[in-house]
């Protein structure tokens, strides 16, 4: 199973993407869609739109997993977010892929046993899951890979086949 | 002129079809897009592009206009907005639609000539200057028909053309 995991912003959405098999994980690309605050909405949101578009048609995911998100913060921060957030779901949608949610808790767990861990915890386990020398920059590419990973013990708990 | 103004939800996204011929506003359709609960995010963003989409390939309006969106209140309730307004914007962006987005107090001081215009003057204004017997129901319809109503004035103004 090929899993894309998206964590998505405005500004810079960040992606990986992971295979499972036999419960190995295999990173096969990941990287960050960055948009200017200088262009207008739509074309932030077509841009994301595309470039998911064109990761999915190049690594066939089986599936899009991504975070749910909370927010105690700003809320139009959140209104920025779920544009984006929104707009990613529906290039996976449009797609044909299944569209998996995890929240924070789920995807710190998954990672690395405490549903609190911080940043650096979550980066560290997942260099360690994948074998990367370090934790790839942005956060938002970390997390995206961490997400990836998340769904993919989920997917094998639940016996959905990998 | 055809404007398309939408009012974007991840439940009822209200919409609006107004035409501006010399400086006359025409009502050529309004209604809301609704998604249950019971469906996925990603099935609901899905329903409020296709919807918007097929309203676009019908009524062939020249714009979209929606509204900016703040919130002081729940930002949970944000990012769902931030969802359906994500999608929304794509549609048009994918049919080559320019965006025109306006502030509440933009679309308020627009069609009531006061910012802080409660939402029944709003109504009232929307009905006067459209021509219809009663505000359209939910009010996420008449908002819809108001952005209509604020982006045809300002695209006036702005020498645009009609």
């Amino acid at each position: 199973m090929i899993i894309l995991g998206v964590d998505p912003g405005l500004a810079i959405t960040g992606f990986g993407v992971v295979r499972v098999e036999n419960n190995r994980h295999t990173v096969l690309g990941y990287g960050a869609v960055r948009t200017s605050a200088k262009e207008t909405t739509a074309q932030r949101l077509e841009t994301i739109y595309r470039e998911l578009s064109k990761l999915i048609a190049e690594f066939k995911p089986d599936c899009l997993a991504v975070e749910e998100l909370f927010f105690n913060r700003n809320a139009s921060t959140a209104l920025a977010v779920g544009q984006a957030r929104g707009v990613a779901i529906l290039a996976g949608s449009h797609a044909g892929l299944p569209v998996f949610e995890y929240t924070p808790l789920q995807v710190k767990t998954a990672v690395t046993g405490y549903g609190r861990a911080d940043k650096e915890q979550v980066a560290y386990m997942v260099c360690m899951l994948l074998g990367l020398p370090s934790a790839p920059q942005p956060d938002d590419v970390t997390d995206a890979l961490a997400i990836c990973l998340c769904h993919g013990y989920n997917a094998n708990d639940w016996g959905r086949g990998r």
